[in-house]
């Protein structure tokens, strides 16, 4: 099992992404190897008393920015950390490659650089939603802005896999995101999708209408890359528009400021609901390695988390279940036919 | 002028919508027509002191349900509220219908009863979105799931003329909703659309992420009805949820419970910024006559700001208008190609 972390990528590399591998490696006892400039990697680690033979370094020099056009960068920048823990997660067979960094650069260094699991037609990029019972995946969240409704079927197989092996899980409830709860609402995509999930061997439990995202239904939500998009950026920015308007208005008062204090710890409990780090990153499923995207703005506690997720995505063995299962989900469909 | 209520749609029905009538005329000194269940009404109106020659009532007998289907309903529920409603609308050259009953019986009534503006290729319906700046209009919010750029282009200037002529915003900012802000960014039909918008007289100021919805950085939200519709449905979901989660987080410990008596008056305050009731309903725009849908949970004060809104739609001549730009976008675009 191989662990590999890129220390240039996110908003607080590499100070958080060492600390973050520090963590891991007194929590997991597995051995991590860095991908980024040397220098800086080596300055942050001698902040730390850890087990030496834990950490390991690949050095890189170049490194892809935030605002670098995905594609490009992959192509042009051999030498970043990026795209040397792709070629890594390529090259040996139980790898995992975690980075905080571009998200589009990510996908299609997936794409370009990792490749597809065999039968897959779109590898999917699968987040944690919080909700009112707990983590629920969001899949596809902006891997494939245009899909299929078949694409769409191996979406809820893999996060079915996914939320069942690494999240714990058992016989996970797939729910397809749609504008009603009856069966014929929806797109002409989103029609036959129902149909596909109906008469497949998922847990499908129906349509989800948006208002019933935050309320848990599912464990999976199933969706093409621009509604899930909407979806996991409009969760974010709402949480954030209301606890900053909370703030606001509890503090315009002096009444509101002592309220504040008393009620300090409870509205901290609200905001940790609204915590993804809790469940690591995102992993980019249908994808022939292990690759997990963990959020820019990861602090240490959600780049240890990723790594743990890592783990347990490689020791579950992920990719070789969705391997199998998209196999049978093929021969069934054939058969049907 | 002639302002028509359903006094039997909603969940509130017809308690709050006669009280809504009776604000309204107080308010707005105009008569207004209420259809239903007479003796419903009647029973009612005797709760109340008013100036008799205000209101009228058109009896019907039947009544469209929630759960109706609504293309069934509306042909089969002849001597119903909401079909009535619909053709007096069209029998009246200067007539606004407001409802708070069945959505989809209210979109399908208005393009099988009442019809198209000339040239309208889709009517879209067009709630309003609390922002951090204040109203934003969304269009579509579910009437059509599907659409074409040209439809999309359409929404975008009957949503610029409404947010100007009701809800008084010079210039208005129109926005696409994207899953990024670069140009190319999002579907063929969303590409397509960017460019149409940019090469219209319309103020558009390119995509708006989904994380900025709520930052009400532009005043009309373009899309179609299908990501209307979740974004409109994940805003409400997602506030409810975080309100009563903070709730229960609060009540759970003393400490909270005192904390939460000194906050109260401004939770309240922030609450009142998630209410929709404030401007009224969500008019179903592109329909040639003024038809209105209030929300199904509207009170008295929402259906009297809803009949306001009515009115202010037949005063500034929304269709007229309507009608008379979209033959100039017709003329633009026949122009250049």
């Amino acid at each position: 099992m191989k662990i590999f972390v890129d220390a240039m990528g996110g908003d607080h590399s590499p100070t958080e992404i060492v600390k973050g591998c520090i963590f891991a490696i007194q929590e997991y006892k597995m051995p991590i190897t860095l991908i980024g400039i040397e220098e800086e990697i080596e300055k942050e680690l001698k902040k730390y008393e850890y087990d030496k033979k834990f950490i390991n370094i690949i050095p890189t020099i170049e490194i892809i920015e935030n605002d670098d056009e995905p594609v490009m960068a992959i192509r042009k920048k051999k030498n970043s950390s990026m795209v040397k823990g792709m070629e890594l997660v390529k090259e040996n067979d139980n790898a995992v490659f975690i980075s905080a960094g571009n998200t589009g650069a990510l996908l299609a260094g997936g794409l370009l650089k990792v490749g597809r699991i065999n039968g897959i037609l779109r590898p999917a990029l699968a987040p944690i939603l919080p909700t009112k019972k707990g983590p629920t995946l969001l899949i596809d969240a902006g891997a494939n802005a245009e899909c299929k409704s078949q694409q769409l079927q191996q979406f809820a197989l893999m996060g079915s896999l996914y939320m069942e092996k690494v999240i714990g899980i058992k016989n996970p409830k797939v729910g397809l995101i749609n504008i009603g709860i009856e069966e014929k609402k929806g797109t002409e995509m989103i029609k036959e999708t129902f149909k596909l999930l109906k008469n497949s061997s998922l847990n499908f439990i129906g349509n989800i209408e948006a208002r019933d995202i935050p309320n848990g239904t599912a464990d999976i939500l199933v969706c093409d890359g621009f509604i899930g998009n909407i979806v996991l950026k409009l969760t974010e920015g709402l949480a954030f528009f209301i606890f900053q308007a909370l703030e606001e208005t509890i503090l315009s008062t002096t009444r509101g400021k002592i309220g504040a204090l008393l009620l300090k710890p409870s509205i901290k409990d609200l905001v940790k609901q609204f915590d993804y780090t809790e469940y690591g990153g995102a992993p980019f499923l249908g994808i022939n390695g292990g690759l997990i995207k963990a959020h820019g703005s990861s602090d240490a506690k959600a780049i240890k988390n990723a790594i743990g997720q890592g783990i347990k995505y490689l020791e579950k063995e992920v990719n070789k279940n969705i391997e199998q299962e998209i196999k049978k989900l093929k021969i069934k469909k054939e058969g049907e036919e």
